[in-house]
């Protein structure tokens, strides 16, 4: 049994009626919101922010309903950041299925995304716990910031590597953190927990984006569920990337600039783009650094005591890493 | 004097102090958001939906500070509104300055838009008012939907006027509506007033939405700040199309399905639907839709002792309309 579907069992009730509440939370008298929301929820995903919250709460003892809404307004904030991920990024396949806006326009993705951002903002408000506000607010924000800096490197093979982790920092270890955050506030846990839960997440986003850039250069497609080498037709500028330029003979580095900088690609060069990454180590190295924020995570959970919650979570640290190989 | 100078005038220092605020609030060490949101403000804009919240605050005798920063918010929301538009639209010109879209790009204008959507919601979280929370994040949502709703009816001559007015009470009154509304709310006043200032927004912004309506076939490119013919050109559906389509003879609707339903425009299109307008009465027919809604939102103001404020108020009504002729 894989690490998710253990969080899942562990979460018991908690993770089906987390998942009716989204239904019954994207419903909307516009037809046009249900039937594109109904298309990602189709598309499935692992539920993993929102299994995160539900875990988390489990592991501070609490035993209200709270976190349930919390657990969905944590996934809807990530669909809408999907949605509007597609159409920022052209992506054709998302989740194994074509993207939303490949099949209804990016309008429509762009619209029903702010739909769902909003959703997640009523649902929050009727959970009517400031410190809950605050947290998601400040997560939606700074995952915005991060989207915006990931712009900003697009096509830039002088971005230093730090800047690279502030990019993942906010467009994925953010809402990973609040998932994980809220589920301790909800349970009123001393502010410690609180502190070590969001640890735990934004440790285990960092090591899950990281293994998530490796996979665009190693995985095949069915695997992944999405477009193989989407970053690299895109000039994204992730570690693999960095890594291998900064390794590369003078060649290869023009290579790099005439692919990512210039963006002039011909049809064999992300085969020669993955041959590369893979001869230089910039696999390994991308994976390192992902082991080293997975390690961190489950430190972060050394104030809880043990138990299956805790063994549980610290698991699905150990599964972010492990699906790269 | 016009309606909004006047209007300013009475907010007095409130104004400038909101005005600071955004500027301050819309910061962000990620360099392409201040830069994208500084050519949102330097287009300037009327800054009319937070000139209500001042206004309304003012109205109910409120001498705190709490207003400014939901004026604030609510130019937030308004401004990633119309940033999501212009991707939407594929309008090049906003506020008579080239869009922002146009200069940077579609995916920076939907991050962007993402970051004032959530910086809206920080603000409204340090407020920590639940109604008021209640009432900007549902308007975010049903802003939302109006919008997918609008998407839903585009290039559909047979939409009913009802589904029209839905449209705009959605994408526009909705957020003057909350705009007036948590104006009352600060003010502690009682949910009477609170419920007229609501009724004054909604019908304020209906009367709006159907001048601006009116304007895209009527004003000159100088008058209207945008580029005009865009709902033409986009065949969306306003009421003056759908009421020059209702009384048009056999050969004027067959133009219009070509032009609005098939999309199939040519140079001389624009002009000649402008001239159809004109002749079947749709601007009349709009403009007195318009000026009903400006009445109900003088009459909504009834609840309210005379006063400076609701001079004004009641005259912005009338300035809506008047922009028109």
């Amino acid at each position: 049994m894989d690490a998710l579907t253990d969080l899942a069992r562990i979460v018991g009730e908690d993770l089906p009626r987390c998942h009716a509440l989204i239904l019954a939370r994207m419903d909307s008298p516009v037809a046009l919101i249900p039937q594109l929301a109904a298309h990602l929820v189709a598309a499935g995903g692992k539920r993993l922010r929102p299994l995160l919250t539900l875990a988390a709460a489990r592991l501070c003892g609490y035993e209200g309903i709270r976190h349930i809404r919390l657990a969905a307004c944590v996934e809807f904030i990530h669909t809408a950041t999907l949605l509007h991920d597609d159409v920022v990024d052209e992506s054709q396949l998302r989740r194994g299925l074509a993207s939303a806006n490949a099949v209804f326009g990016n309008t429509a993705s762009v619209l029903v995304g702010d739909f769902l951002f909003a959703r997640a903002f009523q649902l929050m408000v009727e959970d009517g716990n400031l410190r809950v506000l605050e947290i998601l607010s400040a997560a939606a924000a700074t995952i915005a910031e991060g989207e915006v800096l990931q712009l900003e490197t697009q096509n830039d093979l002088s971005t230093p590597v730090s800047r690279y982790l502030e990019v993942i920092g906010g467009k994925t270890a953010a809402l990973f953190a609040a998932a994980c955050e809220v589920g301790a506030v909800v349970a009123e846990r001393p502010a410690e927990e609180a502190h070590a839960l969001r640890e735990y997440g934004v440790d285990l986003g960092m090591a899950f984006q990281l293994v998530d850039d490796a996979l665009d250069y190693t995985a095949d497609q069915a695997t992944l569920g999405k477009t193989v080498g989407d970053d690299f037709r895109e000039g994204k500028i992730t570690l693999p990337v960095l890594a291998a330029y900064a390794k590369g003979d003078a060649e290869e580095r023009a290579f790099w600039v005439r692919t990512i900088e210039a963006s002039e690609q011909r049809p064999t060069d992300l085969e020669r783009a993955m041959t590369l990454i893979g001869a230089r180590g910039a696999i390994e190295a991308t994976l390192d650094r992902a082991a080293g924020f997975a390690a961190a995570a489950q430190r972060a959970l050394a104030p809880f005591p043990d138990s299956e919650a805790r063994r549980a979570l610290a698991a699905v640290a150990d599964y972010t890493v492990s699906r790269a190989s």
